[in-house]
């Protein structure tokens, strides 16, 4: 039975596939009988559950958020909405070790990702550094792209707000490092290799902050570091194996790093000062801000001239009733 | 005589020749005598000089701030600086009246310019506009820009930091617009026409803000207003003769005027509310902050790793010791 | 049968009636039906209802906010407080379009008013405006109340917090000006007229930036703009039809406008720059504060010493056990 | 010889008469001989002045600043301005201990004062209190009226900025609990008794926080625990002396003059609580505030549209070009 | 029948005891039935429960927040957690007035304490009292703790957060002058006398501010003046009465009382101005904090390496899986 | 000829001997002709001076600050204050390189340092480490002091404000450790270990942040990185080197080293997490400010109750009139 889409379910479905385990509580009913809340989750989005007592008997182990499990059930309206009741549930590593047979399993289905395809994405990174970027600035990019290729590929942009998904910190890197290189047509006189290094690198440390799929968590180093920190170290480190040769090239990119949040009160120990940091601290803002807004106003179910609130943006945004479909030859496909 | 440079000349030197006179105070000797302390620039510069009391008695009337002035007299070393010390002064206004001969007066030589060519800038910014700008803001934009367009051309961006000098205000406009052409490359969602309406339209209010060449100043309206205020109105007093026809799409333009200090407490009365005014805000702030920032790396006398301190900036700025001639092939020429 | 007010409702009653509709949303039984949960008011309050499956298939067309329906229900408990279970409900303009009898149908005992009698207020500003201002101010001004008199009696002082209510607006302006007057007794060295003018025409802008009642809504232009810029054109566009005299004079009252709200953080593009300006910020700050915290103190159904939590305020109220009967001789007799 | 304002001193003028020691430093000379630097004041304004060795090897004792002293001398320009060569400098209190005739010495021509009439302020207070103010507050306000009178009367309002001059506690005072009686006019529902109680007792902590009259100072009390605190202490101890019998009546009154500040960074421990204390805090804003700027366009030597920037406001003020001779008619007069 | 604490009451258990009254509010069933909701507490913890109509009717009189209650009852499990259902419910004030045993009536089992020993707590501080701090700082101390001693001993150290149960003000005050015994060592240029009378008295008017058990609550002087204010007078006036001889180290304790909150938007009207206020300032920060902090890795039942979130810490805390079961000889024995 | 201190020069004095050359700037007189404008310091102090042309022409080379130089030379009194007039500067590097002798040349005259004896706060440090710390932080920072002995003995702990003079950083480490082996005996909850060892080492990247004397100046990775991040980097270093067998314990080590600034705005780039990052914090604040608060009321010479502002305390602190000389038993000896 191939997946159906958790935005796909309808009440009355009944059915036998794989999520991903989001949240999981123990919980008692007022009879007193232990019960299981359940957030489950696929590629498409995510929906609530129980398992009631006979089926957790059934269950031969704990769950913990981040499992993969597969459930069999059905689709109950609850409160208005609708919800799983799960007569089985267990983690699919239990089943693989059981020997048990997965065909359809396939975590891709499950997991949220970048809508942009991802190897497109990282042979253009590549073929930037390429044609962008020269020695020796270019040796250490394309050193550490390669060491943490398959994080960075795998990785979220952040635990939540903007690019929490697969492939997230690859699309939020590929977008700051093409809009340097447009930047500097604009601005010359800048140190383009410094400023193109660090649009590449100024978010590495994610990949030490943050749990990569399927559930982007903080690590303890994350919480008590900082990925600032920790990506200045991973940068540090492989300048320190390749023997970097031009120590004040080196110190300038290192602090592009370390200053791009822009101020202190934003977790940068110090503020950029230079041309260079000032400007990948303002296409890093540019990128997760447009980037928020825009997913907004495409999520956001609300109706009216404006969306809901925004936590994080601190606003509503609006919604110009303008034409739905604007004629082809729109002024961003001339630049 | 041609005009000598402020920043050539030497102590022992006489002259004879214009200026345009920055400050004037009146001031008295020790010994109770009135004398002028004068302020006096060209192009290259600015010197402090003295008129005293003999050479002041024949000034034949007032003298004022901005006035241009033509001058006699001889550079002498004050407290380890030169300065001049001026046998005669008067303006150009009263000599013309009286019908002197002003041969070799050349306001141009006396006022601080963009180093960029103001011609190529404007047919720059026009050709921008009829080649990615569509109707209806295609035409509105193209009514400011003619009706504004002696003022667009003369006026500085600002009253003091950031281009602040004749040609400012194109400047500051013609580069931000180029860069917003080229950030619709990475963002292809936001509407184009918006945001290159507002990158071209945000500071217009700056025309009413402050007084043109020779000094930047502002103006009664600009202190009790401010420029946000008054470049919304002229763009909707714009609209109003053209009879624009998309309500919405004025209402985003006119937001992105209004939103694009960002926050409030730099003085929007409302803070953005689109991707598109975002983006503008973002722009805008890029290119002041950069031109500020290069302007002082160049211009700071300071030696030392670190440039001395940037009241606005908030910091002393790094000056790595990079090589002086980067090699022909920067990324910058590709992008 | 006469209009029964939502705060006179008891359990068990039943009622045809009309209210506004203030709230109305599509929601689904655990059974998978679908069903509308409502908030109605009338001038006296609100109250939530519920129109299930059956009474919402008779129900002809869509319901939106701000609608004023007939009803039939009946009152019942749920979760401890009243509620009505509604029968039918339809909109008073399809009604009316269907040519049906809507004999009791009185807007004014829908819509919550200001407490006070708004032909008097009218009445006393217009006295007012007579006897302190002097021309060309008072000119402006009384052309502004009279273009838009309608306006001002109706619409609201602002969308929540003070003044929400029919004829809030005009409460606020009325209560501002007389302030206005008592306040240049004490500072004689002010200019009258400008502070007047100031005081009546501060919030002007809220007609363009509110939706007039029934309810109070932001418009789009109120959203993206402001009111304070909004008001600042109403009066510009009045003064160049009017072809106002004193160029200085105006510059002086539409900075009062811009800068009302006392500092950028507060929406203010600019600072107050004059004693005037100063002095109607001041007076709006007052009114708009003591009319918050009087509401609160009156409308506040905790007990003990202390309020609730205001959270505009942010600060609970003390209520003194002062005596409840105050001697009639009270200090504000006498003023 | 009359006194010779400072305001009114030439060039040139000799001088044998009376000033106020405002400040004294004592300094070398080049050649290395001591001399002293001096501020001295009168009621007009203030001078420096020097007094050389010489004159100073006559001087029979210490100086001090805020001593009276008589001094003989002349005007000669310095750097530009008028300045006084003292020949002889000694303080009243020595001269009169030796018996030297003081004619002439009248300290109230040295001393700068309010310019209002201090015995009508006194009488229209005490007036406004008998008429407006009902027991038991009018009780405890006469009674600490009357204790402090003498300090009353001719206490500063503050240390600089505004009311810096002897009788300024009782002008800020009387201005402030004038404009309440007027509030309380547009404010009826609060309690008039509690807002004018503290309308006059706001700033009664002021006498123990500065020393009065010829310089005010901040007392040691005044530094550590400000005028707040021992304001509440001067309103307590009455209090409890003359027994107050309404406990809450008193704690509101308390209350205002503990958050009269209005937040707690501007000093006050707690917030205001009660509409009256929100009252008086802005009461007491707007005196302080109207004081400060129109006393800055009043005093103001520069040019142009705008005043130099004032330090506390954080603004230039405007000087619009208004008629200088308003009609008779104006608005505040008929309040 | 012996008291069974809260936290270890079991589904299906009935029980006869008394509790204290946290919180009760009158209610409608859907029935339109009144009912009660309460919370009772222990010294261990607290439960929700019901009191039906039919038992609601038994109960003779009001029940307020704060009153010790006796009950009979059982507990069943309410929405997943066990919760109280009562038969019959009074006040042991009213029990008591009717005459009715009340064995077993223990206010120490209900109300949560220190879990420090007060006599132990108390006796160490009049211990350090007597051999660190020197006449005349010493006697007023000595006066204070005696003349409070009852509710010193009693009283919570705040309404919430940290040390918000009975002894808790004794607790804080044990610690931080046992700190500031021990930071003196470290800082012998400091006046001893000072920091340690200071640190003993700093909280002395939460007496005043807050109820005592077994409910804290601010009092109306709490709310209106804060305890700063009102623990400064209670020196004040304490010193009085003893003629205390010392008047600049009376002001020099005064004012650590009154700057004990460091910084003026934390309520001290002003800030510290001597080392000594400065260091009682930081050591009570220290505790406060130090206190919130552990009681939340004690008490937070969240799982994983981080605590769940502490409002006014603002902030999760990390728990690190350091060994359970440290070395005997730890750093701190030593000190 | 010895040292003569600069605090004891006198007018008319002339002196061959060695100082800090602190500050140099080349200038010009009114008659056009080069000169040097100096500041020399040595341990008590610093005094200007001037190098005429005639001097100048003498010097054989460049001169930098932080030149130890030889000079000859008289003081000579310039407005008011003793200054040097100087025949003859050269660098102690250049005449050493030429052989001249240098008898009397002693630089530790010339830098100015620590009141404390180093050798013996370099013992109590490692004595504390020996019997306060445990393996394996006592391991790990035993191998740093060793590693970074000569540094931590001779750096400043600060570029200026506290502590900056050679020893600074040992002396601000020892009082800190000290005092965190004092308020672990508080708080007997806390890891010892932890927070002791984060008092020693959370300063350790001043050593990169700072050149060593005898001129404390930021190095360009103190600007660009900051010493919170150079120091974590110098721990993780070791740590890796001795494979430090504790991974949780070290992060907790590193999170204080990386908080310890307490927060944001302050410049770590995160916050305290655990209670022991907390204390570190505090102790550390406690140190400066009270370094700071302690320096200045010894050296303010201004006189009267209060000191001069201080700029960073944002203060002017209270000197109350105290006996001068406390009796003996003062209750910081018996702690």
């Amino acid at each position: 039975m191939s997946h159906r889409f958790i935005t796909e379910l309808q009440e009355g479905d009944t059915l036998k596939q794989f999520f991903l385990l989001r949240r999981v509580e123990q919980r008692l009913t007022k009879g007193g009988k232990p019960y299981l809340d359940v957030e489950l989750a696929d590629r498409s989005g995510a929906i609530k559950g129980k398992v009631w007592e006979e089926a957790l008997q059934k269950c031969p182990g704990p769950l913990a958020p981040c499992d993969f499990v597969a459930v069999t059930g059905s689709v109950e309206p609850y409160q208005g909405t609708p919800q799983l009741t799960l007569d089985f549930i267990d983690t699919v590593e239990r089943l693989k070790a059981k020997g048990r047979p997965l065909k359809d399993f396939d975590p891709d289905l499950l997991i949220s990702v970048t809508p942009h395809d991802r190897t497109r994405m990282w042979a253009e990174l590549l073929e930037l550094v390429q044609s962008h970027l020269r020695a020796p600035l270019r040796d250490l990019v394309l050193a550490l792209l390669h060491k943490y290729q398959t994080q960075f590929i795998e990785w979220p942009g952040a635990q939540s707000y903007h690019h929490a998904y697969a492939g997230g910190l690859l699309e939020h890197t590929w977008s700051v490092a093409r809009h340097a290189v447009h930047s500097l047509a604009i601005y010359p006189g800048l140190n383009g290799d410094l400023v193109l290094a660090g649009a590449i690198l100024h978010d590495l440390g994610k990949i030490k902050e943050l749990t990569g799929p399927p559930c982007a968590q903080r690590t303890v180093p994350g919480e008590l570091l900082g990925h600032i920190v920790l990506g200045w170290e991973m940068i540090r480190e492989e300048a320190r194996v390749m023997n970097f040769p031009d120590e004040p090239l080196l110190r300038s990119l290192e602090h592009i790093i370390i200053a791009h949040h822009g101020t202190m009160e934003f977790g940068s120990p110090v503020i950029p000062r230079t041309p260079e940091a000032l400007l990948v601290y303002y296409l890093d803002e540019i990128d997760s801000k447009l980037h928020m807004a825009q997913g907004h106003l495409e999520s956001d179910g609300s109706e009216g001239d404006f969306t809901s609130y925004h936590r994080v943006l601190g606003r509503r945004l609006y919604r110009p009733p303008l034409p739905a479909d604007p004629p082809e030859n729109s002024p961003s496909d001339n630049s």
